[in-house]
């Protein structure tokens, strides 16, 4: 099989990385030494919030995984069996996804215990574990999966005014006709060609991308559109946030008025909890919620709402108590203590009301697309 | 706005059918008849197994929705609520969901009931309650809504040796980079242009997808590449009947070695029993199911495993009981009733065991490519 030049030059970086990064602990083991590796510790404790740079980062704390030691012995091996399968894959050409490595590493292994008793025991049980080990790869070489070439399903979609190349390939994002193109699981190896937009839209929902898609609105407005089509992938992120810090894009998210879409923009904006050391490379700090918010639909002090008594009426859908609930949970976030977001929350909870996305195109796609989006974005009525 | 010449086109069909199917209506109504439509009837009683053309279809059964009727004239206003959001859209040059089409005809009715009494009613409360009036419409003008520009979500993905239109552009699926092309909610406005292809294999994941586009599967051996990234949409079912009816390739379904897998299997192939109005246009009765078959796993006489005990071993999953009584429903379906299934499903029973394509790609992305699928269509060791 002929790979691309450009996955050829992944592979070889990844390489080299693992070269240097495990050359050490070779080293150890031929020196008769215990072998161990020191890794930056990926806990809920040592994930902190970066006021300054508004994202979601690991803190300081390492911690060192040591073959000898009878509590780390097994995360040790571990985290060697899926270093080696992941470098074998690279060395090999492969492709493998998650659910590969959780399958390739997976054996019994027989040995004699202390009283020279066979015992057995599997490399692990489930994927949650080999997956663990996959993150402590990650953060231990200092490399994102998708540069060493480990696969995923993949949900963004993007179209609009740029080219960019893939592969040996250069794509055309405006000639999309009215399908879009599928964002590759491995976003840093696209390079971006020829832009010729002023901003990106970031749509939650799949159907609303389509009907914006549809209508045009990006050749209307000079802007590149996606969606993450509900909670944000990987490379979409990572998609996102390199056309913002690369092209310096202004990224606007819009989302269903509703906590779970408030969550979906902190997830493209600040990370997320459980990925707080990809948040560096996959978090976009200058994305604007655009809307829909609360302040949209009812108004606030000098703002009138959007819709009219009659469409609100229409329109509106009861909060369910799990909604109150998680919008509760967010006020606990530091990144949700500002007052516009605080505003928002007490207004969901006072009203106990959440619209979608789709509410707004049923008022009519030209009001969605012509006046909405634009006015809302010429007059900064969004969220930062 | 500049819509495309095709979806203009596609308006002015749809146009002219609902004036033909409604001008009769009309006209009653202006003859002071009782307005009524006869509408086929989209019970499961009214749905058939065509043993001959293996799909599952509409029967004969008729209903009558008239506007006099007292059980019939609330889903008689709801039918022409429907019609005339859908008709004025059509005009107006807008794509609505159906998500929108729900929002745009919800309202309140208010009326006096035969005492004189002030009564309030929904037109509907809930989305199923329009969806279903939608499906009704459909089978009523003899056109499926991606026919009427009324958009949706898709998960669709393509890659391969050939070049479509859609829209105003020409898209060339061999040029898509790492990246595919996702699939347009209406596909039978894409035009097939360019095509150098000898079959399609359409994979139930995505992220098998992925792993095969990466390692050039399409290229070699000369193949479109489809994912339906698990339950296949209407537009991705409708993409792959048409590839199959009109340029005559043969379409190949992999999906994991269960009984979920065999339902995707069966919507590709047979239909949906909720939507069999549709089978007509969105099943592929030519498709074949190439695996992960249960004798691919475990072998049967005369054939031999594809997996070592070993592998069979760290692969295999154990099926849970909900698997087990999916699998007896799926014997009491007809179209599962043929030698080659009652074996499959006997042998899924007696082992209780399933296996998901990732497994094979452990095995190794070459035995996946270069080994399994190729020898699987050479042989024909596949299910019709």
């Amino acid at each position: 099989m002929s790979a691309s030049s450009i996955d050829i030059e992944a592979r070889k970086k990844g390489i080299k990385i693992f070269q240097e990064k495990f050359s050490k602990l070779v080293k150890k083991i031929m020196e008769e030494k215990t072998p161990s590796i020191i890794i930056p510790k990926r806990t809920l404790s040592n994930t902190i919030y970066d006021e300054k740079r508004k994202l979601l980062l690991l803190g300081p704390e390492l911690l060192r995984r040591s073959f000898l030691d009878i509590n780390e012995s097994k995360k040790f091996m571990q985290t060697m069996l899926i270093a080696s399968i992941v470098y074998e894959a690279l060395v090999n050409n492969e492709y493998p996804t998650i659910r590969d490595l959780y399958y390739r590493g997976k054996h019994t292994i027989r040995y004699l215990d202390h009283r020279g008793k066979i015992v057995e025991e599997n490399t692990w049980d489930e994927q949650r574990e080999s997956d663990a080990v996959i993150r402590d790869l990650e953060v231990y070489l200092g490399l994102l999966r998708e540069e060493l070439l480990i696969l995923s399903k993949e949900k963004g979609k993007v179209v609009g005014r740029m080219k960019i190349r893939s592969g040996d390939d250069i794509i055309d994002l405006s000639k999309m006709g009215h399908g879009a193109y599928a964002i590759e699981p491995t976003p840093d190896l696209i390079e971006f060609i020829d832009v010729d937009a002023e901003f990106v839209l970031v749509v939650e929902k799949d159907a609303v991308f389509q009907q914006l898609h549809r209508y045009g609105f990006w050749k209307k407005y000079r802007a590149i559109l996606i969606t993450s089509a509900g909670q944000p992938d990987r490379a979409t992120r990572r998609f996102v946030r390199r056309l913002s810090e690369e092209l310096k894009l202004p990224v606007y998210i819009l989302t269903d008025a509703d906590p779970y879409g408030w969550y979906i923009y902190s997830v493209f904006k600040i990370g997320s909890i459980t990925l707080s050391y990809e948040s560096e490379r996959l978090a976009t700090p200058d994305a604007k919620f655009i809307g829909v918010s609360m302040t949209d639909i009812f108004g606030d002090k000098g703002k009138r709402p959007w819709l009219t008594p009659q469409e609100a009426k229409n329109y509106i859908i009861k909060a369910k108590d799990a909604d109150l609930k998680r919008a509760k949970e967010l006020l606990n976030y530091r990144w949700f203590q500002t007052e516009q977001w605080k505003r928002e929350i007490e207004i969901f909870l006072n009203k106990k009301a959440k619209l979608e996305i789709e509410a707004l195109a049923s008022k009519g796609l030209r009001f969605l697309a012509d006046t909405y989006i634009p006015k809302k974005i010429e007059t900064k009525d969004w969220i930062d």
